[in-house]
């Protein structure tokens, strides 16, 4: 395992896939393993309290474990979400957040792994999310 | 355990509390140990292809188990999700989704159960999220 | 998705594959979906203050999808658990226990459901199980 | 959070408390925020192959999960299991098995964290488990 894919190449294939939550998510860093992905905060992502809601954390791990997954296999946009199991752990800040996903194991069929939330001045996880991507068939 | 609170105010607990995405949601049905939730999908809730993405089937699955305790223990708007374990099992299509909350088991300081989702004239499942709520303290 | 192994079959295929555990288990009916499974509970399983163990539930819930999924495709010792999402909700007594397994999904490579345990005498779920297999390529 | 439960100490409550299934466990080392387990694989943990069953990885993931939370609270024998979410990423070799305990969030209530499983010689993970236990009120 060893990434093929540059944090622009990533950035551009999100624009041009997801047009629609693209600009949200900035990569911060390409590792061995994974990749640290930084989702800006706004008001639509805000419960009242003024804490990240829960659908806008999932979107974050989700998102991150699919571009650590395409960073190591190459620009398969048809990777899908099987499995995700969420915990939440603290209740988020209103600041922007970092996802830092790791893969555990990248099969032929299959990409295992997970993603920690947190703060951007805080290393203590906010929530923490198992995935499973499934990789389409390579033609 | 036995509902407490009738679709109505659910409805108007939902436009006070989350006015961001209440819109987006209807109760269809309050039953004896759980609910179904519709949401109304829009272009921001779907993916190059048209199908419904992940983050937006997270979002009903969660807020439908949360609308299905709430209707068992009355407004408790500071109930929050500690756990969910979702299967994304077929590519939904683009129109609007059901979610049938079911609450397994409701204690005193949690809430458990699941939810499935699928389209408003196909049952087959399209996911199915198990969810675990942390009910506050009754004062 | 329809049975295609009978009750003797599955339990002829359980001692031969699982000499070690396949005496615990009975299937006590198939249906159009899954299938009912018995877990005969003995020493071996309890916990302090006579409460069956959280691994025995887990084996019962592994096995009872195991066998759901071969009397759909037939005998294919090899499928394997992939992932397992499983709440734990009520003590359960020191008795039998019953698991219902249930296939959501039937696929070419996945088999994707959920399994409800509970007591012979109350059918209140004492813990609920996510699971996907991973089924083998056919020859 | 800092363990204040020794090797020995924990140890001691485990044949007191689980004598069915103590000895098959030996903790290997108390960390900072966890602890790592080692379990002694013999025959009622194979599957036919050689490999370890699934509910045995489970039965570590689980103990060595509920090891490192009472290493941080205490001899709290009640804690229990309310969830857990498991990946089986490898196919496991037929020995001895680690599991690598680290604690993500402890509060009053709830211990939340992760247990990988690898064998004594590859790092490489087996199986990856997410738990959460419930911590029984103090006195």
């Amino acid at each position: 395992m060893k990434p093929v894919m540059s944090i622009d190449a990533l950035h551009r294939l999100m624009e041009r896939e997801f047009p629609q939550v693209g600009e949200q998510f900035v990569i911060t860093e390409i590792r061995a393993d994974g990749l640290c992905l930084r989702m800006r905060i706004d008001d639509s992502h805000l419960r009242p309290g003024g804490t990240v809601s829960g659908p806008s954390m999932f979107a974050l791990a989700d998102c991150a474990f699919y571009l650590a997954t395409l960073a190591m296999i190459g620009p398969e946009a048809l990777t899908v979400t099987t499995n995700c199991a969420i915990d939440f752990m603290r209740k988020p800040p209103p600041g922007d957040l970092l996802g830092e996903a790791r893969i555990l194991k990248l099969g032929q069929s299959l990409s295992v792994g997970d993603v920690i939330i947190h703060g951007l001045d805080d290393p203590r996880p906010l929530a923490r999310a198992s995935l499973t991507y499934s990789i389409p068939p390579r033609r």
